[in-house]
């Protein structure tokens, strides 16, 4: 499995600036989080891109985030594995089939069968780790409401949560540092998340959507192939990925 | 690494029982942990024992969790690979020496380099998520607030903190059920820890506590050694356990 390429000693700080915000990214190679990375960019921090390998079904977008990290242009890209297989209990990383071709008032009843059981809850947990070894002070995540409505682990009141329990469970925490969750694109719609994206210049073209991908190739019916195809066509973009079903 | 050895179909319940309340223990093979899988045990729950392979310098203890699952008569044990050493930032991941023949002042000086980022943090969120593919209603695990009072995620606020963001940010959570987070060892000495097994009959002998063992065998220099040799001699008990050092 992928191993260590984060540098600890090398950080990327100009000798004539003031310190720059360090910033841990969960960086999956999807779109959210690839917009999400470039989002913690523009906003000043330096980037410690994290990425879980989980033994997901869509592995290959491992692959994926470690060619946005390159365009980004960012060394510190740490990539640790979690064997959430063992786990159980989600389509994603199980036996259970990925449903396709569901339409948006299937996809809107209850927490869909690729909710991965706290899966948020233990990347996070896996961020905050990283940030106090790197001593940053905010975690950007990729977390939605709209589209993923039934992934509890993407409300507010979680990411709210997730921020106390850090601050009285960790280290820097106890010791007074605050460390600030962020999910930028929380409210946006997908064609938003797109256009952001563009106006950023986030490497979209790299990013890697699809739950059930055919080798490489997007299956184009999950769900969230269609939510990211519906996006594109709402922002008025061209999809720079291939689709197995056009 | 080690395999699934959970078997998710074959519930342990006895035809003419009402049904066992269903607990995740985070067992480590360390005392402390066989001794909250007898209190479990004890308060009526069907374990579901979980051990987490972080990598850890000691991983001789994922052996004795085996032997000590075993010992307990359960089936359903689990064990999670989750590479910490990644992450880094600890004594019992990386590379940082294993303190050794600390005095109590010495070790009351603070967190010690043997704290794990955030480590409880990523246990207990596994056992969250274990706990929901199983349907437990409860983890127990073995913190302990006064031999190690250095460690912030051993602390009752934290606990709280942790039990509300799996209520808000979890499928059953959000369903309405709650996940109760017990430390039923937090506020008890080694001494009484090790009584209180003893009492249980929790298979102490296959216990393994040591930070930096030579092989299998205990250091008995590093902390975790200390501490433990110190309660069982308060408690007037034979450590059955071997150490390179008398």
């Amino acid at each position: 499995m992928p191993g260590l390429i984060f540098l600890a000693s090398t950080p990327s700080m100009p000798h004539d600036a003031t310190p720059q915000r360090r910033a841990v990214v969960l960086l999956s190679g999807g779109l959210d989080s690839t917009v999400t990375a470039a989002v913690a960019k523009q906003e000043g921090c330096e980037l410690f891109l994290l990425t879980i390998a989980y033994r997901q079904r869509h592995a290959v977008e491992i692959e994926q985030a470690k060619q946005v990290a390159a365009a980004f242009g960012v060394r510190n890209h740490l990539i640790v594995d979690v064997d959430l297989r063992a786990l159980g209990g989600s389509a994603l990383t199980g036996a259970l089939a990925v449903p396709k071709d569901r339409h948006e008032q299937e996809r809107a009843q209850g927490i869909p069968v690729t909710y991965v059981p706290a899966r948020n809850l233990i990347f996070l947990s896996l961020a905050a780790a990283h940030a106090e070894v790197v001593g940053a002070s905010a975690i950007y995540f990729g977390a939605n409401v709209l589209d993923y409505s039934g992934y509890p682990d993407c409300r507010p009141e979680f990411i709210r949560a997730f921020e106390q329990a850090v601050a009285v469970g960790t280290k820097s925490g106890v010791e007074g540092a605050r460390l600030e969750v962020r999910a930028p694109l929380l409210t946006l719609s997908k064609a938003e998340i797109i256009q952001l994206g563009m106006k950023l210049q986030a490497p979209l073209r790299l990013t890697h959507s699809c739950y059930d991908p055919i080798g490489s190739v997007a299956c184009g019916r999950c769900d969230s192939c269609v939510i990211r195809r519906q996006g594109f066509a709402q922002a008025g973009v061209e999809d720079p990925v291939a689709y197995a079903v056009r």
